[in-house]
């Protein structure tokens, strides 16, 4: 078939007449499906139910330390908890500590702590300046845009590419302006984008020379182990850090949301030994200790790195069919018009569409016809895409059938979107 | 045997000289003993061991509403746990939020957000007042001080009696002073004084007339159900705050920490439907959903208030031996020399010394004799007691035997400190 782009405009006319035509038929099936998303489906879920029998009325409670894990105590995490997930993030035991249920969670509040009580190295908190920057690399991850917005911290576009954000102006801004506190970061399988930093990128964040003595890096690395088809490689930050000579510039996260149980797994963050004790004695005013059965429960039923390596190899499985589904509807429904381009991610949750000027519309279209997408704009902070050309597709959470119905809807949507955008 | 106030000097010195061999004697004997935290004692965590078989791998995780307990969703905590925790506060479940595993963490959200978010009603938030103050009736609860001392809001002491905080004093406060944002109040069994508040206290508490729009009582009512001797009416404040057209004036607390597991329970929030709203759009910024699945064990294990109720009763027969021993003691030991006074309460978690002018004193004397109590001065903001009286005991932790031994200590040590309080 031509591409969109070459046809003449009777051409388009009647692509446009038959691509409505299906758009009704699709529309009066009053379909009801969802890939706003990264949600796993029940089939993930079940993975991790043996879980749940790791923690019985039988079972010793105490943790390596011979704390009694049912009671108060250990505001870090219990040390089996620490060294596990240490070693998941690349970082020592004295590097990590264990937390709630959510990182998303923790790093509100570490941007929360850092606005009202200060940064390690930091002349004053953050709110008691008139303005503090971030900067995000876009397309990005909405929550950590609202984060920001939220507690009124200006958000600066850094454009992504798949090897990592535009290092030149992260550079200039952070050496020229004292403001600038931070940058957000999804480092492997970048939400949505699906790439990964490559060494270059690792490395000259790592070598940052930033006007701000309380400079974070904010290394959401949420999906370290999540491949859907190949494991990339990535530097470990906090090293670069320390070799570059800025061993507190980093703060990273992870959480096994995605490995066990969203919003009931583990929690963690890992950073220098003098964040950790910075970051501790903020957080002895705001808890006593976090949920420490649950912490036995994952090392217990994980055991080992090999044992979260496992499990994600069997998350893989399962994802596996359902991107290539969806790249695969993409590559037949779209590739053949056109109407816009995606990256094929090696892993994460995402598969991103581009469509410049077409993004809202498409969205539009799905909704009407039955099936949710993440609201367009969503990458971009304030929910401003300046070239309303992003969408983030989730194929996680639907079963295959449902999402081959979805993409089906999804292909019409950005083939007549496309094509309403030609005809002008 | 007389009281030391009546003793000349020289039968005073004898009487140091009795104590200050005693006071060797269990030195000597290397104890390694704490009073210092409400921590439960192993027996009492034995009791809700059973919760821990209430989900396991067979289980249904899908909550009253249909949704998969395993996944994200649900922020502001699932029905049946709104429903059963709201019972419990005494309010409906539209007006309960269940958050995480501690009630002190969301206390300190709750104060985090007002300062960089602010409060219904509120003109701006906390933190771009150049000072905010809150009221704290002393004795009172450390991390409730420690809460507002990190987040620089100036505490101002209100005397506490057995009945409640001195009203007068706060009514002109609050109504004078637009900088004062609200009051930390432990209504039952208040920690430390063990007393709760009056009928009168909570309709005057409730009847406020704030100058402050963005006034707000912080009503941590840990210890709802935590009768050792007898449960003790309480007026709902929420209930008071309505009928006094004072709807928002008020954020209930609550946890399971001291019904099932510290630090492993759920907390709840609870407040007016129209602070709830406000809070939940906040909260959106900050969590995806807390952890369900310990929702739901808590749910299916105590299943309605009187599982609660009944799961209080055996807390309370594992306990009254331990504050028996305790108050025995201090009326065989101390009530003969009148070196001191406390309060029986009829429930919570401790039994409040005074002996004006010896906290310290005791203190130090209990550490060098192995016996740990919580610092001299703890409950008082900044750690100032102004009188130097105020000694909180926590009975729950050591073994009944432990008691036995800590409390000798314990009395030899305040009756040493009176003598030599008043031998100058």
């Amino acid at each position: 078939m031509k591409q969109y782009q070459e046809m003449t405009r009777e051409e388009l006319q009647a692509q446009r007449e038959q691509l409505e035509q299906a758009y009704a038929r699709l529309q009066a099936k009053g379909l009801k499906l969802n890939m706003a998303r990264g949600k796993p489906g029940a089939d993930q879920l079940e993975l991790s139910l043996p879980m749940l029998d790791a923690l019985n009325s039988g079972s010793d409670c105490h943790d390596a330390s011979g704390l009694d894990c049912r009671n108060y105590g250990e505001l870090l995490g219990i040390p089996e908890a620490r060294k596990l997930f240490g070693e998941y993030m690349g970082v020592t035991p004295e590097e990590t500590i264990v937390v709630g249920s959510a990182s998303l969670t923790f790093m509100y509040d570490c941007m929360a702590r850092a606005m009202l009580l200060g940064v390690l190295g930091g002349e004053k908190p953050w709110c008691r300046y008139d303005k503090v920057k971030f900067l995000c690399p876009v397309p990005g991850y909405d929550r950590h845009f609202t984060i920001c917005e939220t507690l009124g911290i200006e958000m600066i576009n850094i454009p992504l590419t798949e090897w990592g954000p535009d290092m030149d102006l992260v550079e200039k801004l952070v050496s020229e302006d004292e403001t600038v506190k931070g940058i957000w970061c999804v480092p492997k399988y970048t939400n949505p984008l699906g790439g990964s930093y490559s060494d270059e990128a690792v490395r000259r964040l790592a070598a940052l020379k930033p006007a701000a003595k309380d400079f974070r890096i904010f290394w959401d690395n949420a999906y370290a182990a999540h491949y859907v088809y190949e494991d990339t490689p990535l530097l470990n930050i906090l090293e670069e850090c320390k070799a570059a000579g800025n061993p507190d510039m980093v703060y990273m996260f992870g959480s096994t949301s995605k490995i066990s149980f969203p919003g009931a797994g583990v929690a963690f963050f890992a950073a220098s030994k003098a964040n950790v004790d910075f970051t501790a004695k903020q957080l002895d005013a705001q808890a006593i200790s976090w949920d420490k059965l649950n912490m036995l429960r994952h090392v217990r039923f994980f055991k080992d790195l090999d044992g979260i390596r496992a499990q994600m190899d069997r998350h893989a499985a399962i994802l596996r069919p359902k991107f290539d589904a969806v790249l695969s509807t993409l590559e037949r429904e779209v590739g053949s018009t056109g109407a816009g381009a995606w990256v094929k991610p090696k892993g994460g949750y995402f598969v991103t569409y581009m469509a410049p000027g077409c993004a809202k519309r498409i969205v539009q279209l799905c909704k009407e016809a039955g099936v949710v997408l993440t609201d367009a704009g969503a990458t971009h902070p304030y929910h401003k895409d300046p070239e309303d050309s992003y969408i983030r597709i989730a194929p996680s959470f639907p079963s295959p059938a449902e999402l081959a119905q979805a993409m089906e809807v999804f292909c019409t949507a950005a083939n007549l979107a496309a094509v309403e955008k030609l005809l002008g």
